[in-house]
């Protein structure tokens, strides 16, 4: 059953004959007509657009190709300058279910941003959580509350809300990453707060270091500052940076471990890390789950679905991606949302890939701490 | 700012002369048709819209009359059967800044609910957390996973979701009661499942105990059941009923407290009690807050703003409430709900009260749960 | 393997002939004379006292009865004054197997407190987590914080630790009642302090009210104030009376569904309630959990035995029960220990019983919050 | 106020002239002896010891010197064999006020443990938390659940209760290294089960790889195994090896970061890490709490006293300690224990060190997590 409210503002009600519906009389379509001059809506029409017996989501599955999104960063990096007001240069997915609305899924926010040599972007904060993911390139810093961060390719660089951030390009050459935010939840649950920072960083924040503050503290594994409160961690991890170089061993330790016979990987094939909060070792973010998944060639994932959503992105290698009934061919840098309760699976393949492995590397955010922590989590494994 | 975007599907951008915007050259008009056919958006057109500096709700304070509701309840208890498909006569509260939809807020749904005599509404469960709070009348049976439980004035009936239940009327006179769910929070977040059960109760279900056995069970102050499993209680209350005699006497406790010189109450004239799990001492329910509040003949509450929303009945009373820029008054069974941020105060007053104190008692609920778990909440006094 | 180890001060080590043991030499010996200059003693020769297979207790299963408590503490309420730095009148239980030591178990402690009529119990603080329990009587408050607490029979009133407290009798009767600490787990952990107050009362503190502020605040089934703060309820329940006529309602209930058909007792026959922190639904205390067991005539509990101690005191009726090899008829007022890793079970019988039911009323204190927070916690029935 | 219980077994007690104890008298005399029959010791002759107005701690601050142990240790290598029943040639620290017992402190173990070229420590597992620390050598391999772990100067391996575990010398040396339990606080509580495994390791298991499987699942900086499940982690860290190279980094990056002016350091010159269970980001055990301590040179810690005891080892360098009243000059492997609510501080000083920076590394293992579970913490600067 879909929705027979038309929904423009005020509310207007069709009766319809249908099974489980009064039936139409004159009479009906006065107590229509009584409920749309007192702005109410009945259940029993809408029940089955809003009580599926399974999650049906209005996100459809969709792919970005990273060529196409570089390709109008890159142009949006000549037209439109960086700087206060606009405040990033930033270009979101745009699902092509939600209406035309800059949302990859219901929850989530992805989009490519881009910086020119020596630009920077403003200093400002914001409650939404945010994370940034480099997929190509380096040399811009990100200064979280006066701490610059190097971006390198591999590397993912946790925001948690209201922290200061800026960016600024030490380099000469342009540079794009992703960016990973909750605006869309922050948005429909009303929760968000934002506030202008500096308009320039001081020049000691300009500088270059190979490691930041944060990782210094908090980079070593297994070992916490004593002088940490627990309070600064609360919403979202204190270590800002976590490098590629521990990612891609951690991933290959797995799959070494495995060819020993030992545990260690999901399934044959499908080593994954989670990004961890060290102070607590959940979520990086209270609202966003980050994962690295690594498929080695011919390997191929079980078929999944979970409630709530996610957002992909090639990181190396090719391979095929199937969500729901759509199955795509992807590459280096490709990105594809899997919406709720839509079974997600992964295959390796031989290809023109980057991978010296012939792995396929994947990247994967979604709002699972969302679900988890109200207790809508549900996953299955699709026979 | 507001939304540069036209909100159909597909994506379709404008460029406007703004500040904070690139110049509108042909070359920019060019990129955003890039824009559009590979489904994106900037950032820099939505950023007010998506990030303001506080939040701005879409949904807007409203007030629904009880007399109003209660009457076209009763016509539609005439016209529109209950049963399978329907589910529930059920009527929903269209806040007028949602487009129609069938949201008091964002996240919640308010309804008023109405069964005939001697009618059933059918069994079915769903991961929708709910609860029934009844502003006048008795003599409906919910029954919870074979649970028959009264349902009364004042009482209050948690739902966690996924337990089964159906309603039946034991009595000659139709009753009305109100519904609470988090039906628009797991819509916009895509996490529900919904299953139809027996399209009739056994006679022992329909039976009409005036305690129903999760009340002997967990019904007794600060005593817990050494049978009970944690994961019994997990999402939601094992007590399926709050009673008015309870809650009555929690509120004038404070008040007495108060007035013999000790703390208890909220601020001068302002008890309030929240339901609680008792497995847990948490929210009733994962998504949902609900509290009970009396304001004393003649007090006024401090007006507070926080993230989230809610919705408040008038349970008792007459006096005047202020949401944001609005003011109403009051009387019994009245709704009204608060978007998030909006200021709100409530002050008793003489007038018609049905309350032999005087006092004016608020049933609110909000979705404070979602923000807490989710580190999300803010709350300020406003001077 | 019984320690070798004279355990005198300073270290002196026996070298013995034994398996495990390596072999007696003059070189061995002179090693020994070594450690003890050095204040050390080797594993080997203490592995079986310290590592047993299982919790092998030094308490033993012991019974006190009540007659006798009750005449001792009689006749110490006419010799032996109550005042500051005695401050109670309490009479300790001194397991047999632990030296002599007033400790009823190696963490617990039991006493039998005694108020002459018009006494007054100075006021004091201590770190140490307390409750009291009334076997018979009535007619003293105790004042907590300043909240006069009635005390009656089958009360149970908790005590966190670090609040000022005192007691008085407003009555011209004497009243014993049982106080249960964990003097012995502080004691042996050294985490102690303790802190005099005001030598008496003010008048205000030394009124009778029937209900305690505490009751008034938290004593509404599911049901918490608004106005208290998280912090106040950390380390032990702001409840601070559990009555009687609560306790025995709720077991009561469990056996009455039990005969109906429904779950709700622990096995058949066996009803139980543990007393909540209803801000958290946890153990009244964090280091002692307490609960009151119905056997109903006739009926037997299951043996179980669990890592670590509890006392027990029978409240009403008459029965049989069993700690290890151990058994004793006990009636009301009995008191007796269940050493770690001991099995219990218990019967009830018909005998000049004081219970209208016939049911064997089991009041029960143990350790096992300590366990269950440090996850060292198991328990199993026993074939 | 001292005991005037002797504590022999059964009961006997002294009736005594005090302040605060009743009037010595025949009837008081008969009372006690009536005491004494039931097994019954008054609060009033005992709460001076009982109930202190802060720990005063039956340990005693104590130095054991590495060159005496290390001397000792060997010997007993030429003495004592190793295996089933005696299990581990380890010695343990007696604390001269703890009668002779191998308890350091009231909670705590502390031994060195001895392993000859070629020799095996048979497999077993018990309760009781453990760990391992490397004061000097290399060579053992610890085989935990089947997995080796190197041992190396530095490495810190805690070892959580219930799993297998057994330890092979791979090289032609002996080697010698710190073991830390809860032996005594188990012992206490008696909470303690033990059990022999098999008396050989497998080929496999007598590997010596440098990283542990632990290590290659859990060793990477933020990241976790998506195969992991929560349950492995619940009482104690699946990380098997803390290495020096990561330890020493991490407090040479806060001594670096306090130079440049940024926070990090507990205080001036004072450097710590904890080491944590990556899993939760608490405890690495849920009874002890381990930490590395790096004072620069000429530095001092702030006088510092808590609920609870701890057990340092000198890691690196030399300098002078103080706990309590005692003040000791230390030098690389030497132990001392500081006694629960004893004020510690300490100094690093020129003088013969073995480090290269001059600094004062401490190791320090305490019973905090205890205290911090059950809410019994108190912590203060001595002024």
């Amino acid at each position: 059953m879909t929705s027979s409210v038309d929904f423009g503002s005020p509310v207007r009600l069709r009766a319809v004959s249908a099974d489980g519906q009064p039936a139409v009389t004159p009479a009906l379509e006065e107590l229509y007509r009584g409920f749309e001059r007192q702005l109410l809506v009945p259940l029993w029409t809408e029940i089955g657009d809003l009580m599926p017996v399974h999650p049906r989501s209005r996100a459809l599955p969709h792919l970005w190709r990273w060529a196409d999104l570089r390709a109008l960063a890159a142009r949006a990096g000549e037209l439109v300058p960086v700087g206060r007001g606009g405040e990033r240069r930033a270009i979101a997915l745009a699902n092509p279910g939600l209406g035309g609305r800059p949302f990859a899924t219901p929850t989530l926010w992805a989009a490519i941003q881009y910086l020119m040599p020596a630009e920077d972007a403003p200093e400002h904060r914001h409650t939404q959580h945010a994370f940034r993911f480099v997929i190509e390139g380096a040399g811009v810093w990100t200064v979280v509350d006066g701490d610059p961060v190097a971006m390198r390719r591999g590397d993912f660089l946790p925001q948690a809300g209201w922290h200061w951030h800026a960016h600024h390009n030490a380099t000469a050459e342009p540079m794009a990453w992703i960016d990973g935010l909750d605006i869309p939840f922050q948005y429909v649950t009303e929760a968000q707060f934002f506030e202008p920072g500096r308009d320039r960083l001081s020049d000691t924040e300009r500088t270059t270091p190979a490691r930041s503050r944060a990782e210094r503290l908090w980079g070593h594994p297994g070992l916490r500052p004593l002088a940490a409160t627990a309070a600064a961690a609360a919403a979202g991890s204190p270590l800002l940076a976590y490098r590629w170089e521990h990612t891609d061993r951690a991933l290959s330790d797995q799959l070494a471990l495995e060819a020993e016979g030992y545990g260690g990987t999901v399934e044959p094939g499908h080593a994954a890390v989670r990004y961890a909060n060290p102070a607590t070792g959940g979520d990086v973010l209270s609202t966003i789950r980050v994962e690295m998944h690594r498929i080695a060639r011919g390997a191929q994932t079980s078929p999944v679905r979970e409630t709530g959503s996610s957002v992909c992105a090639v990181f190396d290698g090719s391979g095929t991606v199937s969500v729901g009934d759509t199955t795509w061919s992807v590459t280096r840098g490709d990105l594809f949302v899997v919406p709720s309760w839509q079974p997600f699976s992964a295959r390796s393949e031989a290809g023109a890939t980057d991978s010296d492995s012939g792995a396929l590397d994947l990247f994967r955010f979604s709002d699972s701490p969302v679900f988890e922590a109200l207790r809508l989590d549900r996953r299955e494994t699709v026979p």
